[in-house]
Formats: C-alpha cells, sequence, structure tokens
C-alpha cells in the first residue's frame, strides 16, 4: 500500500501555513509560508483611505484563500508524493476571528454597498475595541447569574464572539441586519472548499460560549443586553456544531481543480490554532498539559469530567478530542514581561556585552543569571504585568517585585521574573489539582521553549519533567491529524486521534528534569509566591486595585485637560 | 568696632574645609580646601605594605594637622582680613572617628613600636569591620534590657566608639592595652591646638552612648559583654563631657606661630558635622528640622524633652544646643537609590539622549518624570532597598515595588523610587509628632537638594514648605559660629548659638512649597505607602525576612563551596 498524505493548513495571523504530513510515518514532508497581502489591518480599509477606530484589527477573506490556493501549490511543487495520494484537509485558524456573510457565504466586505463599512470586515482576534461590549456581557451575566459564566473563568474576552457581535449590532446595525450569518474564518474557509456550513466544537465552545448539553447563552440573556440582539445565535450563528475531525464535507470540483487536488477528498472540522498544536503534539488522552508559552502562556488540558475551575478561559466538552472536557487556562503576560524588562531596563554595558558576542540580550541575561545560585538574589516577583487570568480573572492586578537592595543586577531581576511566572504555571497546576483534575504529563511549544534556562527553571519550580516540541508546522501538522481521521481508516487514515496520535505526532525534542538540588529552596519561594498572591489578588489587601484606581482618575483628569 | 573673625574647620571623608566667618555680617569671605595626602586608608598601611581586613577604612592623623594648618593659611592669604581680627576657631568632624593615643595625646600609629599595626591607627566613621562587635552589643543590651538601648532606636552601629573600642580589646589587645585615651578625632585636634583634653557632648552623646544623668554604658554591661572591657570608659574614655560652643581652650604658643593667629583665642568644642549643619543653617530652637540629603539622609531635630521615638539615631541632651535635646532621625538609603537604579536600570536610549543633550541621566530622568502626572503611574515604592533606620530599625527589610505593567517606563520608576524616600520622610515626620514633638519648620541641605524635581516631590509629599541651603561651607559655617559663642560677647562674639544664628546663619536659597493639587492624590498614595510598611515592616507578614534567610544561606552555601 502506498504511503497516504493529508494537508493541514495553520491560518494565523500575519501569515497561512501548510504542511503536507505522511499519514504513516508522520513525518511534515514540505511545507510552505504565504503572508496576507492585507496582513492585519489596523489604520485603513484596502476599500478606501478612512481612518479606523482604534483597536480595530481586520482581515481580509481573500487573503486566506490566495494564501489557501499558494501555499498547497508550493507543498505539492516541493515534494515526490502525487496528488492522488492526498486524502485529507484539516485547517486551524487563529480565534475569536469572525466575519459577516450573506446566506451564501459571501462576506460582507465583498459586497459593494458595505466594502467601506469597518464592520462588514474580518474582525480578528486581536481586535479589541469590543471591550465596552464585553464589560457589559460580563456586568450583565455575573448579575443575572448565569450558569455559563463560570465555566469561562467568571469573565469573557472582547476578543470573544458575543461582544464582536453586539458591537456590530450596536454600531452597525445595517451590517447586523444584512448578514445572514456570522462565522469564525475556518468554519467560512471550510465553507468555501466543500460547500457545506458547520461550525466546530472547538471555535463555537470556547470563543462563543456554545455548550455541548445546553447550548448558547439564552435568548433572554441577549435581550436583557440589549433589546433586540435576543436572537443572535438562533438568526445569525446558527448551524450544527461538530466535535473535531469531523468530516464536514467534500473538497467541491472547483476548489479540486484550482488546488490540484482530488475531488471529493474529506475536509475535517476546523479547530483554534492552540488546539491543533496539542493535538499535533499527540496529546490526545486526559491529564496531560499542554503549554504554548510565548507572549502569554496557554495552559491545555482534557479531563473525563466537567468541572468549574477558577480563572480558566474555557471548559468545552468535545473542544478538543471528541469525549473529552478540553480545558483552557492561561497566563496573561510571560514572553511579554522578559521582553518588556529587555527593552525598558538593561542598561548600556549589557547592551555592549551583547552586541560584542552577536548573542541576543535574553541569551547574555540567561547565561548571567545562570550564574546566580536558587534564591541568592534575595528577590521575589508576581507576575501580573499583564494583569492575571488564571485563577484570578483580574485585570487590576499588577507587577510587584520585592527584596532588591543596592547590590541588585538586571540579570537577578531578570531571573526573578522567569521564575515568578514558572511560579505562575504551578499555581495553574495546582488549581486544576485542587479541582481533582491531576496533571500527569507536561508538554510546551512556542518560542520561549528556545530558552533552556528558562526551561529548566520551569522544571525545577513545578517539580515536573517538560518536553519540549520544536517542530514549527505543530500546530499544521495538528490539522493534518483532523484530516487523517476525517479521511477515515478505509482510505487510509485513522479510527481516531489517538490512533493518528501514535502514528503522526511531532517529536518531543527534549526533556527538562528537575534538578533536586534547588527542590526545597524553590518550595520555600513558592510558598512566599502563594503569601503574596493571596494577600494582593485575594482580598488581603486592595493596593493593586487602589493604584490602579488612582492610575485611571489620573488619566481621566489628563484626558479631561486635552 | 572692626568686623572680627572666626574660623570653622570642616574635617570630612577625603579632606578638610576651612572657613572664615564675618561674624557680624556672617559672610564666609574666603575658605579653602585640603585633600588628605593618604585619604581613606581601606588597602594598606602608609607604614608598610600588609593588606588591610576587610571593611578597614583608617585614616592618618597627621594629615588632619597639615590640612588644617595648610586651609588656615590659604584662607588668611585669601583675603584682607587681618589674622589680628580672629577671635576663635570651631571645629566639626566626621564621627565616630576615633584613635587610640599615649596620655600626652600622640596618636599610636606615630609610635614606632605600634606603627605597623591597623588597630594603632584612626578608625574612621566608615570603618565596618566591627560589626561582629556591634551585634554582640545590641544583642546583650536587649537581653539585659539596657535603658540606654531605647534611646538609640533600639540598634547602635557597628561605626561607633564601643564596638570600635572592643574591637581593638579584641583583636589587638596590646593597643588596648597601650592606649592611655581612645578619643574622637575633632578632640584630639582641639588638644593638639589648645593643650586641654575635653570631650564634646556631640560625639560623646551620638557615638559613645553618653547621657547627660546617666553617663555611659555601665561597668557591669561592658564586662558582660567581655570580661576585662568593664572599665573601658573609666580608663580609656575618661575626660569632661563639655557642651556645644563650650571654650574648651586657648591657641597655643605653637600652634599660634603656625597658623599665623593671636595666640590665646578660643577654641569651641567641637562637633559631628551633620549637626554643626545644623548651626550653620541657623537652627537652634526646638521644632525645626533640618535634612542633610545625600547618599543617605540624615533627619535632625531639637525639642525640649527627651522621648524614645522609635527607630532615631540617637537623642542626646546637650548635643546640638545647650539645653535642648537634639535628635537624630534617618533614612538608610535615598540618594543611593536613585545611584542604584541609573547604574542598573537605565536602557541605552536614554543614556544616549542624555549624552547628546550634555545632561546626566538624573537630570533626564527628572525632566520626564516631571512630565508624569502625581499617581499616573500606578506605581508605589517601599524605599527600604538599603534597610530601615527610622522607625523601623531593620537591615533585613528590602526594596519593593508594586504597580508595574507592560507599559512602564524608566522614568516612571525613578519618580516613584523619589515619591518612596519622600514618603519615608514624611514618616519619619509623623514618627516625631506621634511622641508629640511636633515639626514646624524644615530646612534641607546636601546634594540632592540640588535636584528641584526631587525637592518638589518632597514638599508636595510632606506638605510642608522645605527651605534649601546650598552654600557649599554650611558645616564649616557652623563651626564658626561655635567659634563666634566661645569667644564671647566681650571680644566680638555671641553670648550663645541663638543669638549668633540671628547674625551669621546661611541664608536659604529657595523655599519648596506644596503643590494643593498633588495634595489629595498623594495623601492617597501614602496612605498605601503606610499599609505596605505596615504589612512588610510591622509584622503583617515576614516576607522580606524569609527571602533574607533564603538569601543567607545561599550565601552560605556558596562560601561553603569555596
Amino acid at each position: 500500500m502506498p504511503d497516504h498524505y493529508t494537508i493541514g493548513l495553520d491560518f494565523g495571523t500575519e501569515s497561512v501555513r501548510a504542511a503536507l504530513a505522511n499519514v504513516r510515518k508522520g513525518e511534515v514532508i514540505a511545507s510552505a509560508i504565504y503572508p496576507y497581502p492585507d496582513g492585519v489591518i489596523y489604520r485603513t480599509l484596502p476599500s478606501n483611505n478612512h481612518a479606523l477606530p482604534p483597536d480595530f484589527a481586520l482581515q481580509n477573506p481573500a487573503d486566506w484563500l490566495t494564501g489557501l490556493e499558494e501555499t498547497i501549490r508550493q507543498v505539492m511543487l516541493g515534494c515526490d508524493a502525487s496528488p492522488q495520494l492526498v486524502i485529507g484537509l484539516g485547517i486551524d485558524f487563529t480565534a475569536c476571528t469572525i466575519l459577516p456573510t450573506t446566506a451564501d457565504g459571501k462576506p460582507l466586505s465583498d459586497v459593494d454597498t458595505f466594502r467601506n463599512n469597518p464592520h462588514a470586515w474580518v474582525k480578528l482576534w486581536k481586535h479589541h475595541a469590543a471591550q465596552p461590549q464585553a464589560d457589559q456581557v460580563n456586568e450583565l451575566a455575573k448579575q443575572r447569574n448565569e450558569a455559563w459564566l463560570s465555566l469561562y473563568g467568571g469573565k469573557i474576552s472582547s476578543e470573544w464572539v458575543l461582544p464582536k457581535a453586539l458591537q456590530i449590532y450596536q454600531e452597525a446595525p445595517e451590517i447586523y441586519e444584512a448578514a445572514d450569518c456570522i462565522l469564525e474564518g475556518v468554519d467560512w474557509v471550510v465553507w468555501q472548499l466543500t460547500g457545506r456550513f458547520a461550525r466546530n466544537a472547538c471555535g463555537a465552545g470556547y470563543k462563543a460560549n456554545w455548550h455541548k448539553v445546553n447550548g448558547y447563552p439564552s435568548a433572554e440573556f441577549l435581550d436583557a443586553l440589549k433589546p433586540g440582539f435576543g436572537q443572535f445565535f438562533q438568526e445569525k450563528f446558527a448551524g450544527e456544531v461538530v466535535p473535531p475531525a469531523t468530516c464536514v464535507g467534500r473538497l467541491s470540483q472547483v476548489w479540486s481543480e484550482r488546488l490540484g487536488l482530488p475531488v471529493g477528498i474529506p475536509v475535517a472540522a476546523g479547530m483554534i490554532d492552540a488546539h491543533a498544536a496539542m493535538i499535533g503534539a499527540g496529546i490526545t488522552k486526559p491529564h496531560v498539559m499542554f503549554m504554548i508559552m510565548g507572549t502569554s502562556t496557554c495552559h491545555m488540558l482534557m479531563a473525563e469530567k466537567e468541572e468549574r475551575v477558577p480563572g480558566i478561559s474555557g471548559v468545552v466538552e468535545d473542544g478538543i478530542v471528541p469525549g473529552l472536557f478540553g480545558y483552557e487556562a492561561g497566563q496573561a503576560g510571560v514572553g511579554d514581561i522578559f521582553a518588556w524588562f529587555i527593552e525598558s531596563s538593561v542598561p548600556p554595558v549589557y547592551h555592549a556585552e551583547a552586541n560584542k558576542r552577536g548573542i541576543t540580550l535574553h541569551s547574555l541575561l540567561s547565561e548571567k543569571a545562570a550564574l546566580v545560585d536558587v534564591g541568592q538574589s534575595g528577590l521575589l516577583a508576581l507576575d501580573w504585568l499583564n494583569g492575571c487570568r488564571t485563577p484570578l480573572v483580574s485585570a487590576n492586578l499588577s507587577g510587584l517585585l520585592i527584596g532588591a537592595n543596592l547590590a541588585t543586577t538586571p540579570e537577578e531581576i531578570y531571573r526573578t521574573l522567569i521564575e515568578a511566572t514558572a511560579y505562575g504555571t504551578r499555581l495553574i497546576i495546582e488549581t486544576f489539582i485542587g479541582k481533582e483534575i491531576s496533571v500527569d504529563q507536561i508538554l510546551a511549544g512556542g518560542g520561549l521553549t528556545k530558552n533552556s534556562f528558562l526551561m529548566q527553571i520551569y522544571a525545577d519550580i513545578t517539580e515536573r519533567e517538560i518536553g519540549v516540541l520544536s517542530m514549527p508546522e505543530v500546530s499544521a501538522l495538528g490539522a493534518a491529524m483532523l484530516a487523517s481521521v476525517a479521511a477515515g481508516k478505509s482510505t487510509g487514515g485513522y479510527a481516531n486521534l489517538s490512533e493518528a496520535a501514535v502514528h503522526m505526532r511531532a517529536p518531543v525534542s527534549y526533556t527538562y528534569k528537575p534538578r533536586p538540588e534547588t527542590i526545597p529552596v524553590y518550595r520555600r519561594l513558592y510558598a512566599e509566591y502563594i503569601h503574596l498572591v493571596d494577600y494582593f489578588g485575594r482580598g488581603g489587601s486592595p493596593v493593586m486595585e487602589t493604584l490602579r484606581q488612582i492610575r485611571q482618575e489620573s488619566l481621566g483628569r489628563q484626558a479631561g485637560k486635552r
């Protein structure tokens, strides 16, 4: 039997990446990247020169289709595999990234009447202009004690479906009216390829508050939010919700020709990119945590039961692997904190040394910080410079550094900030354990995993081995694995994701093991970290909130003067 | 009647400064500086090349006499005043700066037998090698509940007489044995000039735990400290204690000739340099605080009564002005904190801008920080990077910075550190008020007073006007005022320091007034500062102590490995 292949497409913020995976051997034999010509649209629409309001972040759906076509063409050109052996397509995507379309799937940004209206365009995940709507949703949901709220840690993000849709409803009623459908980009792409529309459970669950048993938030709630908005889910967000790896439809004749792939091959239900990476890492069973460590860190974990874990971003049945409850937790600032420190707090002599040696400041500081013994600096920090997501869900919290003296060095502070984020991860792990959801293994991916000094500290502080995946196409590979299951056993694919994982998962490139000699000291420091978390974050003292309040008033006074 | 003059001599750490003051008009008409040839002796004795132990800081008393002669010569050459019109000499000095001598005042470092023994030399105030002895003294005094201890805030410094003398006794018994007298440098210089020996009440009170009513710590205490050391004050530290501005003696024939000044003119009892500056500032009445703001800040204040004010460095009757109780309080780190920040935490772009504009980083950061509104940064700090002297007396406390976010800038942190030290000063003021010692006026001197941005924040936060003295010779002028009183009314001087102050005091060069609009916000921030002081410094939480403990253990482990 010849080798079969599936293609995974990973739609990111600035570009799309395709990966061609050998279904039996699991290797990615070719990959390609295509940057979106319109990129992220922050300032003016491609259709005119009107300035966009602040915090808008849009995309052009045409870029997606061009990118899809272009990367698949490149991938197939770049290898010996016959297109006839490709047995399926899978797609992952940024989320929540939504667009309004007509009943036949035409984006309203492609309709002449609406082309110049920003709300007709794709709202990218990082569109943050719906914060007032998110505040409204959170306040009312809390007030009404909506049952779904605690499945999302007690607070939803301005990035999600409800705030974004409500923003359209409030600020562009004509667009809302004209939209037959508002949907995730990934579901739209699948619809384009197959002619069939379905909503993927991952996106619906994590970003649109869908629950397998209870469905979406109620019409009563939405009407109380804004009269007339009550039928949003029925009228604009209808469609079957399907679990991951479901075959949504088959590649159409038109797209078969455009892509040079066999007509009728299965296209799998889409998935959020982070979650697809977890699949790519081969995690299909409960109690294996997957951390994506970058500017912020996302912690994913599956379990057999649904618990209201404090501060999680969401828990969704069928959200990652059918039949399991997928949990997503997170730290709001991680790499961002180190980047802030490097940018704002490192004196010239360090820059000069790094330049001279041709290494980055991160490398230099890591190298110097590695020479500092555990506990030697006398420093401790809280990792809340961007607020705290799990477990406290507060944007009013802020950074704290304690223990500095007149001999404190930049590398000591750098190390302390890294340690603080590792304590934050340990706290998330313990938050799961507190709900009797054990964490038996940890894998990690993302940019920060390249820093071995940092990863070692994470292993030491969590007292757990951490396996690192360094394959850049891990999300796309996950999408290709979804495709292999959508294709099914009969055509050379797999019966389920666990089977696919055995053959296709990305390899662990290195495993960090906790150093026993660090554990006693780190335990004591972690106890102090928890002490500070409790005091500043759990009602011991309102100092951080008060400082935030004073800050807001100051900014308000200045805005008033202008 | 012709103008009369007095000369003030200010013996500093690296040099001596002389100032010739017009007694009637108060002007300093000439001044001169002479750097000590041997400077501060840290590494090897001038007499041999043997390395000194760590933390030793010695001086050569010959440098003092040469400097005295040289600066007076220069001062008299540099003006039209006739030497015959000089009616007195006054001296201030660093303290505690002590030396062992023979019965006729010969320094043991000038005795051949002892020349190569470091303990025969002058121990400068910053000789910190007697810390073990200071620890012993503090521990035993606390254990025995010695009454004098709380007059010194519950802890004495390794810089003071008892630890330094005990160090000689323990480490160089032959020197201790040979010393007929151990005395402050200032008393030694007065002795040289006049042939008469007395101890100045300022030095005895602030540095040797002398009390006007109770005398020195008891022989029982000293014997318990170290058997055989009990008679230290009787045998080695005898001598009448005289209040400031007392005429100790008259200029000898020999010194009259060496200095070209009239024989027999009065020489006033010496004084510690900081306290002489207070006299120079014209403060001779209770309830006027004088702050000397530099690497650390010293707060002096007089009152009519003796109170055990928490954490003060000392309260001494007759310590500054006869008949009043002089209080000394302090912040352990002030300018040192800003210097640490500038050195360790400012990125190259700021350095480049400062260079380009030819200004210091302090100026640049002050300028940028002035554009930040009160409360805008959302930051708050504790000023304990060098521990806390008043009111908490703890070296185990450390710095704290709370409220940082990913947009926090260096100038915001710089401003916050300045504000923290100003809160620290407000806390000291309130500590006095809490003992019903009011603070009715504030004057300030020292290097930090040149920073108008900083001084304005101090006025805002303390909610008080702060008058700044910028005359560099203010200590020497104070010494000259002491001389004018020692000379007395009959020879053209004054009856007391208050009278002298009216005519001779240094002018206030600028008065900072609190800006009313800042007060409401600073009050709220100060309330949060106090909240953190109470929590971290007054038993709310042992985090800082625990971090210190962990740090000490780490350093111990490393030392063990070496």
